[in-house]
């Protein structure tokens, strides 16, 4: 247990060090048992509980709020993989394991974990599976709710679910963990987790495509999409702005790129092919206005690393206001069109930073601040134009946090745009699971009105 | 509304005719707002509601229990396409559309709806996703549950709640129709469903391919799906004794066999070189005793119709008591072989029929009545036979019911295998959302022991 102001400093903060709140002290348990009594304790003494993975969340969910007696529970000693099943594609692993120690012990047994974001090294299974984790491998795979197939919670009174089965199949009343996943730790503490495993990629062709706008970006995954299904493992959309911001220049310039992968388990399979025809259809079309295929791993790793380090440059360029918003996919070109229309209009000064996952329809819409400008600058207008953004994803059905969650910064977006029926669904499951609201209160759910 | 004896008759038995209770009424509404008015009437009164899809399941979840009132709300007559949007690769449909009207409307559109069995000209969509249904092609796309984009549901109070949204990455709040879905009707009427589509398959190959048995059945599926993953579209395993309930004799005798497709999008792609390569090297190696590849779409209709067959087959020779469980992979032949054992020294005159989806680890285990008896035969054992073949397989780490969910009639084994923490939870979800007990009362969870 860590008390000291010192030793508490990293964990009250989240990584962008935009909210830090105090906490009584941080609490690092080894065990289920452990955090069952530290959870018993608390509810006793009335002192809410953060759960907390590698805190690389986005939205504030893993630190303390304002004005309520908060213990940390980081969940990070916890790191132990318990099991690893290869004839039934399962591993089960402690919540403070790393994702990316969960993909190289799968690596390590000729499988693989398909869920892949930039944070991998230090977010946390406990976290990733609270917060439903996205990143660049959803399109093929799913989120990271479809990778969990059993877990391990401690409830709001001290008990211990144990529900780390491992079964492809169990329809024996309420699927509860399906409750428990997303729910940012508002409902339970994830203390292990039992995950699918999938065959091993040993075939890959990775291009790189020029095109002219989201319009012909959406042409191109659908082709792609139509020919090899699940086999597209990767279709990523990057602005021509967010190419500026990349950790290298790319070997062309285009209004906009797609970053395509095609993938398979069988290492003769002949995937540079399958892609380089799609590509040809699509350069003799007008889809694409250029395309680089790699042509040895190292040119994978570059062409990939073009779109992984788009978010570093945009943080050491000054930041950005960021959005997670997603939308059916047809509407995706009508949607940008009307926030850059928008902000010619209201912001010219500010710079649009738009990538993400498009075959998803899931882009995130960043706000840079005018050049020379620092973040500050935009203070005033910040939430006026998360609203506007917000909103205009809404208005085409979209959402207005595809896959960052809530956390406490989302919370006005609950507020502005979840009906009152949906709303009181939610806190009718909070209630029944935690009445005393001691499970990460100040997150996911707005407060009810008066 | 039909109130008369014999109108309401077809409604209040399950297809099996084997559960039967009298309803006041059966309800045909039209419209989401006919069916909140429905609910807000009977929740004034104390009536009970028993949703009804196409009453095609096997746990008698859809007809009424004995000793409470009860009106049958029927979704037969809210079946039209609402909508198909090829881009986002979506389908919104009203929850009395049959399972093989959303497959056809797919089609149409030359995309797939994955999801498929045995009832599915009859079995409803609201009804397919209030039990999470399963079927032959979990393996390559999940259960239904993996299907669901968004839910229209009327609750318990009456008030409709929207969540029809049609995106594929949505983290706003608690995912709320992961609550409803597999809930069998107890938290709520579905109404509508937004789905997921996939891309049409366009090459398939198909095999019938005889082996020793269970172990060997899980080595042929281990080695089709790491070279091939969700390329791997089907894999059914039909022990001796089931084959011997199809619709005509297998093209050569085995002790067991495997049904196996492999599938593409891209109708060029050589599947069938791919599965003789595979074949070849089980035969090489002893795990496959015999192989025989579909060379028509009719020789591929007719293997497929020897899987299908098996329970009809085992209906029109005196049924069987039905059973559903699924274990880890591994643990697949000693769980089967621990069976057989149980049943050789305790059951002997009675027929076990062995067949279903292996590669889910799911396995339907059903014991026909000695040759020459009907299956009053069993009647004394059966809450016996049932209740050791649920042990052994939850003893194994596995489910007592894998994809057709607990209804009526799998109340016992909740009781006797369900921790108190896992209970507990499932009742304090009813209660928030029903705390009048009035939809579906009698089904899922079983009532707590005073």
């Amino acid at each position: 247990v860590l008390t000291e102001s010192a030793d508490r400093a990293a964990y009250e903060a989240d990584w962008r060090k935009l909210y830090a709140n105090p906490a009584l002290a941080v609490a690092l348990p080894h065990t289920p048992a452990q955090v069952s009594a530290l959870v018993r304790l608390c509810a006793a003494h009335g002192i809410a509980i953060v759960p907390q993975g590698g805190n690389t969340g986005l939205v504030a969910g893993g630190v303390p709020v304002a004005g309520t007696p908060q213990l940390i529970l980081s969940l990070a000693r916890m790191n132990r993989i318990l099991a690893l099943d290869p004839q039934g594609d399962t591993i089960t692993v402690q919540a403070g394991v790393t994702l990316q120690a969960v993909q190289e012990a799968a690596a390590a047994a000729d499988k693989l974990f398909p869920v892949s974001f930039g944070a991998e090294g230090t977010a946390q299974i406990g976290g990733v599976i609270s917060t439903n984790a996205g990143g660049v491998q959803v399109l093929s795979y799913g989120t990271l709710r479809a990778q969990v197939l059993g877990l391990e919670v401690v409830l709001a009174d001290g008990r211990i679910w144990d529900g780390l089965r491992a079964l492809r199949k169990d329809n024996t009343g309420l699927d509860l963990k399906q409750i428990f996943i997303g729910a940012e730790g508002t409902l339970g503490v994830i203390t292990a987790a039992c995950l699918k495993l999938s065959p091993s990629l040993n075939a890959r062709a990775t291009a790189l495509i020029g095109v002219c706008g989201p319009e012909a970006a959406l042409t191109l995954f659908q082709s792609l999409r139509a020919q090899s299904g699940s086999g597209l493992t990767l279709c990523e959309y990057i602005s021509g702005p967010a190419m500026a911001l990349a950790n290298a220049p790319p070997p062309f310039a285009a209004p906009a790129y797609v970053l395509a992968e095609l993938s398979a388990h069988d290492a003769t399979a002949d995937v540079t092919t399958a892609l380089e025809s799609a590509l040809a259809a699509a350069l003799d079309s007008g889809t694409a206005t250029h395309a680089v295929l790699a042509q040895s791993h190292r040119e994978r790793t570059a062409l990939i690393a073009l779109r992984e380090s788009v978010p570093e440059g945009e943080l050491a360029t000054g930041g950005a206001i960021k959005h997670d918003i997603a939308v059916p996919l047809a509407a995706i070109p009508a949607t940008l069109a009307a926030i850059e229309a928008l902000f010619a209009e209201k912001y010219p000064t500010t710079r649009l930073n738009i990538f993400g996952h498009i075959g998803d329809g899931n882009l995130h819409v960043n706000v840079r601040p005018p050049a020379g400008k620092t973040l500050a600058a935009l203070a005033a207008q910040k939430s006026a134009i998360t609203q506007a953004i917000e909103s205009l994803a809404v208005a085409r059905g979209g959402s207005f946090s595809a896959e960052h969650g809530i956390g406490q910064i989302r919370l006005p977006g609950m507020s502005a745009h979840k009906s009152t029926v949906e709303l009181d669904l939610m806190r009718a499951i909070k209630t029944a699971l935690d009445p005393q609201n001691l499970l990460n209160p100040g997150k996911m759910i707005p407060p009810k009105e008066s």
